[in-house]
């Protein structure tokens, strides 16, 4: 963790707490190049009815055409789910940071399989976000991973 | 391949022609539950400058959200790369009928790996199609792809 990925991982976390102050599922991400922040975004499926629109792929939509994605690292709130990780390794990102995964997780795995650097930062205000989502939106949060 | 199979796989060709005619990626897909088609879509990357719009992304997109994907069916004219595949594990969509894997493929087994039933249509439209603009359009379908 240098200082673009705390800035990236802050960065991430305020787009949690807005897409939470939204009505929507507390989880954000960022995508950098180099030592600049190219793109945030937030889980938006409660804002606009959309399923595919978890933080990361929200993130990706924002960037817009990339024409490499080698020199990047997307960072994200939550550990992302099978979706987003398919999505990491489609679009060659080598490295990925994640707030949290103590709320969600299990997908590591199969990111570090394909050759992502993959890092766990332990946010304690990630984690206490989630969880206190997920207590008082159950229904929501099952919704938002099909379970 | 039943009767809403064929029907499904007609609706993913014709979005795949109208994504061509305008300026896209002819790649298209459909969702079904039962009888019914519930959704379409096509690739839209060039139309929106949209990288995460997949041919089965844009369609579960306009699909909406969804109690459950186990009692249906997603189509695609092409068979899915890792971004998509990785979606339709994490929405547990339990089968996917492909309408060509000749041009692009290899995920396949992931998706049978993790219980999806999968099934290869051959469809020669689909084939032609995707292979006349490969042919004329490298550039932007190694974007797609991020080859």
């Amino acid at each position: 963790m240098n200082g673009i990925d705390r800035a990236a991982i802050d960065a991430c976390y305020e787009q949690a707490l807005k897409s939470c102050n939204e009505g929507g599922l507390p989880i954000g991400s960022a995508l950098t190049r180099g030592d600049a922040i190219i793109a945030v975004g937030h889980n938006r499926r409660v804002q606009q009815g959309n399923p595919i629109l978890h933080g990361e792929m929200d993130c990706l939509q924002n960037a817009g055409r990339q024409t490499s994605y080698r020199d990047c690292t997307l960072y994200t709130s939550l550990s992302p789910c099978m979706m987003c990780s398919g999505t990491i390794v489609q679009f060659k990102i080598p490295r990925v940071v994640i707030g949290e995964n103590s709320n969600f997780g299990g997908n590591e795995q199969f990111l570090r399989d394909h050759g992502v650097d993959v890092e766990v930062a332990d946010d304690p205000r990630c984690i206490e976000l989630m969880a206190r989502f997920i207590a008082e939106n159950g229904a929501l949060w099952a919704e938002d991973i099909a379970d």
